[in-house]
């Protein structure tokens, strides 16, 4: 089949033989995409890991887009102007969204400060056609500044701190936390959860919501 | 696992727990790209949904990204320069690769008219450490401009020699045939293959390479 779609007029939309359905039937499981956003150090490529792990065994295909890997290939031609950061989301956001239509569970880690590059990352995972259809399950990494710059892993607070680094999203460029999440990671009494233990609860959210049998 | 890589010095490269090894053997086939290039009206799209419905039915997991398809969503802000054009193919490519690292087979579809475009794409899929490591198997649909314009499928030659689409791959813009190519699709004793014909040729060259077992 063949439709006409939108600007530019020269490009047709091909539809698939084999649907998102029967390929979702094949693994037995659901596609989406599980957007994990916070701070440098907050811990997002640890979840992003364990919740990979996890998820293979229990048989389930999924894959990681790491925000900083991704720079190595897709977005090398990007860097950190304000312009570049948000056309980095979105081409994630597309990525993903390919992913998810393939039947993966697709784990999106990256900072992504700004609130509107993840609003426009959800939107597009949104079937308006379908109440509820939201493909796109946000992961906020609600730890604090004090709490990651203390981690400092890449030692890149420091190098912030320092002035050798500009634009470092917690020092002198803005985390707009969200407003609205499905799932909040978080420090409980001054501890913060294991690997697993934040594995644990976006894998509950995935099986509650049915998305780990076809 | 972490460790500094290349420029910009600030971006790190995250080892995944799950590797592509652990997901070819949860599905049970090994991740690679066909690239199916050629003219307008060549017959590429045809070809990419029989062969994913092929693999489908093979109980594979395979996943179609189609150039015109791809234009709607992650290469949307580019056009038809050459320039753009070049950074359309990267970025297939690109997509591609993840696709090929989920152990998925990734049918991409596009005219990808200069070599130069495919060779790069080739070699992004090329194992340096590993001999005969290619990940990608190019499809080339060797039919006449004659057969793709009488096809004219979407009309475009049409407008093309009308002047009316400038710089159209076949007619005032050059298509540059594979120097070499795993396999070559062609009209035989002036019949051209069925989409059936043409699927089980490119399943017979996966499968005798062994790609459709882990």
């Amino acid at each position: 089949m063949m439709s006409v779609m939108g600007n530019p007029t020269n490009i047709f939309w091909h539809e698939s033989t084999v649907g998102k359905t029967e390929r979702q039937n094949l693994i037995n499981q659901q596609g989406c995409v599980v957007w994990i956003t916070g701070l440098s150090g907050s811990g997002k490529s640890t979840l992003a890991c364990s919740l990979n792990r996890e998820l293979h065994s229990r048989g389930k295909l999924s894959y990681v887009l790491d925000g900083d890997n991704v720079r190595h290939g897709l977005n090398k031609n990007l860097g950190f102007s304000s312009e570049d950061r948000t056309e980095n989301i979105r081409r994630v956001g597309e990525v993903a969204k390919l992913f998810a239509d393939a039947g993966l569970i697709c784990i999106a880690s990256l900072i992504s400060p700004y609130r509107k590059d993840r609003d426009a990352c959800r939107a597009m995972l949104t079937d308006a056609n379908f109440i509820e259809a939201i493909l796109l399950f946000c992961v906020f990494m609600n730890m604090s500044l004090e709490v990651c710059e203390r981690r400092d892993p890449k030692g890149l607070y420091k190098l912030a701190r320092a002035g050798k680094i500009k634009g470092f999203t917690g020092i002198d460029d803005p985390y707009e936390p969200p407003l609205n999440c499905e799932i909040m990671i978080e420090e409980k009494d001054g501890v913060c959860p294991t690997p697993c233990d934040m594995a644990g609860q976006v894998v509950s959210y995935l099986d509650e919501n049915g998305f780990l049998h076809a």
